[in-house]
């Protein structure tokens, strides 16, 4: 048990320490990792000689870390736990944790290619539902491998960042016109990120998953649908999309998420062998989506039809390589009730059916000053749960002050 | 003129420079620019004082010079061709070229997001008259915005580079089936880089193309067909283009192109506002496709229907911000003619008619063994022709030892 006041039995004691990257008084970037409501400064934390990490704990960004691999992220967990439970390290230790409310958190590492799945059979059946009402909710392909597409990297921004009102085209009877989407949308999923690359040419099996993810974001993938309407044939989603994604400004390990991996829906037809997983898991990460204060929708990552094995199996089958800081995400979290649909988009079925907020006001799609919080929490050792973190975003008017 | 010997008067003279990245016995990674058939050492000339770049010549990658804007461009242009003009500069300049025989020659920049459009209207009409013969040609987006999305920019590679078969999902009547692709192709395309960054929120007007785009080189799009034919619905290309994307590597500057501006089609119906660039200029590039040999193909970029200012106006005017070593493409390149085509499903028409090669062999689509290279060149000052380059590429089968 951790002797940080206030950490223990919370969901960032000391079986899970996310790690983060954050500003202090305007300083440089440094690594940290949370503990309750504080955080352990990385950087100072390795200068003194507490943790080693060859210097990767040092860096500006997580990308040195992530690049360093399983054992070395073994070795550092076992450290960080040492030094925050055992009461020997206290004196060493406390003067380097700082106050959460203290310290400004950015994006926790660069971002190489950021791709995005469409693996929830309930999110990709409601679209099909809600967009092609004439036809099967599933295309053909869909149970046969994990459908996925790049989105845009360098826009991916850490929670709290303004989301600004994408601007674009979109159909009207009398062609299209251009301007403000009127139909933003959010999309609740969850992020693995790359630690260690693998090479062009070695696809990477269901059963090495582990050796290259480090770890779990939430990420809220904003989306134009208006936009998206009018542009995605025959190339799918490109300015509907890749205005902005943001991300929790915590990476929580693999190994805090042990406990989590249940067994993930059966996969009928039979999926090709380089996509079996034995045992087919998935992760029981609770989700959480709260629009203005209200809670209106708790998405269970657990049912996803494809599971994140199986989307870095598909992703590099082809001989793709993956780098450091490289980010895929689930596809929009849905679950079989409406209450637990991880976009506006099925939540108000198309805009057809708005939702009220508990501050009386109803809405369908995002207007501006609209603010949306993402969470989630997993099991884990004990009865404790393990925490996400946050994904916040905010939306501005289109030509709000930038950044 | 040069006073390097044999390069007055070649595609490689003093009116083009190209920037490259080059290693020599093993040597680290140092930047050069292109005289005739010899490389001028940047990070020797910048050691020495030759030429003054802050030290970003004296760089692994060309990122930090292509983020320094135009104005320092410009001037290391200005003194590059003072270096290599002057005789006076002779004896301090002549020690730093290296034959390009001797010197291996790497990926110039290390890619940001890579960004495909989709630009050329014969191609989109072919690849419309091929996989969906029921409906019209063009899609009803077409002619409003340039149809793009995004690539892999972790699977770019430089010119030379091994490419191998991928494998993956095709469909067959009795369901999908895995192997290694039976319809490879190649897309002749032009690719932009990007220098300087815009910031999120903040859409590149057309008439800033220049401030943001340092220069141009030729790709090639690698292309499994029948991957892409199973899985890009609904949300477009995914492993059947992001095996590998080759491209040439040499950077042609801007400003070496200054010649090469010529009218682009009449756009009809007229574009929104937000894209309409006047002057509406195109670039005279004439591309040439050998395939083992044979020339099969002459593209002219001229006539692609959206200009790479609209293609850049498109891509930010969501908010999308671009960073330093970003990429965007401008989807392949097809004339009108048949052997003006930029792909090989359009140049055998889906497959259904082989081209011979003048070793007396037939193709449809690309065997094992089979080499790709595509050339380009673009009128240039006083009557001489300004070279892109070769961005060549070899097959090698599934699980052929990788780089």
């Amino acid at each position: 048990m951790t002797w940080v006041p206030g950490a223990a039995g919370t969901p960032y004691g000391a079986h899970n320490l996310p790690y983060g990257v954050f500003r202090h008084d305007g300083d440089q970037r440094r690594i940290g990792v949370r503990i309750g409501d504080s955080l352990l400064d990385l950087d100072g934390a390795e200068a003194a000689g507490l943790v080693l990490a060859g210097g990767a704990l040092r860096a500006p960004t997580l990308n040195p870390f992530l690049a360093l691999g399983r054992p070395q992220w073994n070795a550092v967990r076992t450290r960080l736990t040492e030094l925050l439970t055992d009461q020997a390290h206290r004196a060493a230790v406390e003067p380097l944790l700082l106050p959460l409310a203290d310290v400004e958190l950015v994006l926790p590492f660069e971002v190489g290619d950021y791709v995005d799945f469409y693996s929830s059979e309930e999110h990709a059946s409601n679209v099909g539902r809600i967009f092609r009402p004439d036809e099967a909710p599933l295309l053909p392909n869909w149970k046969h491998l994990p459908i996925g597409y790049h989105g845009r990297g360098g826009t991916v921004v850490v929670s709290g960042t303004p989301v600004i009102r994408p601007s674009g085209q979109r159909a009207t009877p009398d062609g299209p016109v251009f301007g403000p989407s009127t139909r933003l949308d959010i999309e609740a999923e969850v992020g693995f990120v790359v630690g260690v690359p693998s090479e062009q040419g070695a696809p990477v099996p269901v059963d090495r998953f582990a050796d290259h993810v480090f770890g779990v974001v939430l990420v809220n993938d904003w989306s134009a649908r208006d936009l998206q309407a009018w542009e995605y044939r025959p190339l799918g989603p490109f300015l509907a999309k890749s205005f902005a994604t943001s991300v929790s400004p915590w990476v929580v390990p693999l190994d805090a998420l042990a406990d989590a991996w249940v067994p993930a829906p059966e996969q009928d037809p039979p999926v090709l062998p380089y996509l079996r997983d034995i045992p087919h898991l998935g992760l029981d990460l609770r989700l959480e989506v709260d629009w203005n204060g209200t809670v209106v929708s708790r998405p269970p990552f657990a049912g996803m039809y494809w599971t994140p094995p199986q989307q870095l199996a598909h992703l590099t089958v082809n001989g793709a390589s993956v780098r450091t800081g490289d980010l895929f995400a689930s596809g929009t979290v849905s679950g079989p009730a409406r209450a637990q649909t991880g976009s506006f988009l099925e939540l108000t079925w198309g805009g057809a059916e708005a939702v009220a907020l508990d501050d009386g006001t109803k809405r369908t799609f995002l207007e501006d000053g609209d603010t949306v919080t993402i969470t989630a929490t997993a099991p884990g050792p004990d009865g404790v749960t393990v925490g996400l973190g946050t994904v916040r975003g905010t939306i501005f008017p289109t030509g709000a002050p930038h950044r």
